[in-house]
């Protein structure tokens, strides 16, 4: 049996993910609207080999555009821009299952499939942004719990559209004039409590059958939706230790629903500061933190706590007290996070935004190449991590220090591929291809 | 001043415009799902210096797709995967006002007019296929006014969003740390009938400003829609005297609306069989029409009129007292265009069939490059056209007829660019690019 290998993806961020990146020598915000700047990213990222890219998403304008690129380019155009000059790597975007109609965002990420030829992944969110409701004539945000409900019949509808052509329906016989096998599509027929949708999907099956379900939720809701549907999750951990007890917790839930543990990745957030010694890569880290605006850090933290801390003494120990574990505010993985680093650091106010200004709360790393290669290692073969989300804190330079300086390390120890071996972003993850269920299967389902 | 010359789309659809057109040895049936079948289209389109590629769409499986290449592949992920290989050919796709919320729509494209660098438009449609309701949750398809006035807002609510950043509201001012100017962003605060949008969009001010409004409608709403939105009219019309009707009254509309006449380019749909003789494009488009189907042909005619004529003596008389011209089905615009043949033409049934078989009720023209042209040009010069949607009946063998042997004589009569001037599609069409009004003026329209 083959050494089991990480699987890593780049997570791109305009700027790069430190929230100052985009004041740093290290990144061009002048090419943060340029569809080249990404390409080239695309590429230098399937010349590395990585697994995919990964675009976040969120159908509302950030509070806090005047301090950083926090715009959101549409992912699905931008992925498909992104396939078209790309041949392996695979094309991970982010699409709300509250703010989308199935039968749209099925054909979108269909389409990418197709043009990809098996690249498409959809990172599966909910939406926590309470001004995506005023987009779309919602006077409050759906709480959470609702979000999650509609979200499993939207993924059901969505799969059930995506499997409403077998893979041999298309004939294309010119002979016969026959182009398509009727009896090999189906309507759905789908009648639940918040979708009524006909079907069948107007596109043909697409080469992976389903592009790769990805998802982020670390709530309660968050993990049973993911231990059902996800193939992929995005995680974000401060700690070793919370990393594991994830791993676990989802692992379980899988085989519990009677899935194959090893058919559910789980891909923490990494953000490395690298340096080719300690001192070098925290004098870098540094470097960033000097740019931070604690405007823009404190309307974050707001965001994520509900706690507004404007005027408060960055200097001074951080009020604790303020903080209501029982109130969920934002994303209640991040909640539960920074409450943990409370309790665990009891930081300054200041010493928290930097904590947070690297990853928005993902993981960040600060060593030498060795010391990256070896937490990814650790994390990796003691339960904790079946490869990344890489968050470079610059784009391009934090990527080009991760490609030319950690990824020959894990190599040599047989930890990453050195090229590609199948196509489909299923065949990087090693996922398998799903079969379109039978009538009768579909019957005894329905 | 410049000679006027004729604004030219190439209308792009699997396997051809012609019914049967994947059947014939000139397309490639097996490439129709193939993303780089569609990019050597465009390549090849733009290198003749074409305006724009279009594609058609409709949120629904056509019930015909048993004898057809008739899915329907999303076309802002498609086009934005040939805008990642071409750099000047304008990007046209159709997208419904009545299946789509606005938010998401400005969102799509606004990210393909980023990332072609201000090639994007968009074919407004109401949607004209009752199937489509069912996979939206819609028990009945809205009716043709409703969807109207639907659009109408939905197209005021997308210009604002697309507005809602200035231009110069991106600084990117690393020294200072201020990314955006936020007294340029503006919510738009949009409360209608069918729409509540806060906004703003979360994407900065478009190459053109906003993507070119495209619109097809014929029926009496659909003009007056038109006159008031579109920059370019796509249009269907079997003679010559319609057409000239046509542009007549859209221009006249426009006029008395206070826009500029120029500033709305007319387009009727043309679909050329070209030989060197008359003879020899005859008999090819009698290869084409012997491939028909005519339990295909039903099928459209049926949706186009309502009337199903299964079991009918294809070489008797068209029935034509079955129809009921103070009822309409589908589509206004063929619906009409169909009684007018039948009361021109007094066609058989096969004889209707095949008239329609061309290119769904456009303009099949027969003949030789010489005639192609010369009809053009009538329709050019003599008020009937600015240019056309050029519908191939086969690709790409149908597209390199009129690249070989209709452009160059197009082009030595001075009637066609020999080479792009601009690089937006506003540039192509010489249309103006949209200014963002101040906020005096979004007050004083409130």
């Amino acid at each position: 049996m083959p050494q089991r290998q990480l699987s890593l993806n780049v997570f791109v961020f305009p700027g790069g993910h430190h929230e100052a990146a985009w004041r740093h020598p290290d990144s061009d915000p002048t090419r943060a609207l340029d569809i080249g700047f990404y390409q080239d990213l695309a590429r230098k990222a399937e010349a590395a080999k990585f697994d995919a890219v990964f675009f976040a998403d969120g159908p509302a304008l950030a509070d806090n555009i005047r301090y950083a690129a926090r715009f959101r380019l549409e992912p699905l155009t931008w992925l498909s821009a992104l396939g078209a000059v790309t041949e392996r790597i695979g094309l991970i975007g982010t699409a709300s299952t509250t703010y989308y109609e199935p039968y749209n965002l099925a054909r979108l990420f269909a389409s990418l499939d197709h043009l990809s030829h098996g690249r498409a992944g959809w990172n599966i969110v909910t939406t926590s942004a309470a001004q995506a409701a005023q987009n779309f004539g919602l006077g409050e945000h759906p709480p959470h719990g609702d979000r999650y409900e509609r979200a499993r019949e939207f993924v059901e509808v969505v799969g059930k559209l995506w499997d409403s052509w077998a893979d041999d329906a298309v004939l294309a016989d010119a002979a016969s004039g026959i182009y398509a096998d009727t009896t090999r599509i189906h309507p759905i027929d789908h009648a639940g409590r918040h979708f009524r949708v006909r079907g069948p999907l107007n596109i043909p099956r697409t080469p992976q059958g389903r592009p790769v379900y990805v998802q982020a939720g670390a709530s309660d809701d968050g993990r049973f939706f993911a231990a059902q549907y996800a193939e992929a999750i995005f995680t974000a951990h401060q700690t070793f230790a919370s990393a594991q007890v994830f791993y676990a917790d989802i692992k379980d839930r899988v085989a519990a629903l009677g899935r194959r543990p090893e058919h559910v990745k789980i891909l923490p957030g990494i953000s490395p500061f690298i340096g080719s010694t300690q001192r070098e890569a925290k004098a870098l880290e540094a470097e960033f933190n000097a740019l931070i605006q604690p405007e823009y850090s404190l309307t974050q933290l707001r965001n994520m706590t509900g706690l507004d801390l404007a005027g408060h003494d960055l200097d001074a120990p951080f009020p604790r007290h303020l903080i209501d574990t029982d109130t969920r505010f934002g994303v209640a993985s991040r909640f539960k996070l920074i409450v943990d680093i409370l309790d665990r650091e009891k930081p300054t106010l200041r010493q928290l935004i930097q904590r947070l200004a690297g990853a928005r709360g993902h993981y960040v790393f600060v060593g030498t190449p060795e010391q990256v290669a070896d937490e990814i290692e650790h994390w990796f073969v003691n339960g904790a991590a079946d490869g990344f989300n890489v968050m470079p804190p610059s784009l391009t330079g934090g990527l080009d220090a991760f490609i030319d300086h950690v990824l020959p390390i894990l190599r040599r120890r047989g930890l990453f591929r050195t090229d590609y071996v199948g196509r489909t972003l299923r065949d990087h993850y090693g996922l398998p291809r799903p079969e379109v269920p039978s009538p009768a299967e579909v019957r005894a389902s329905a």
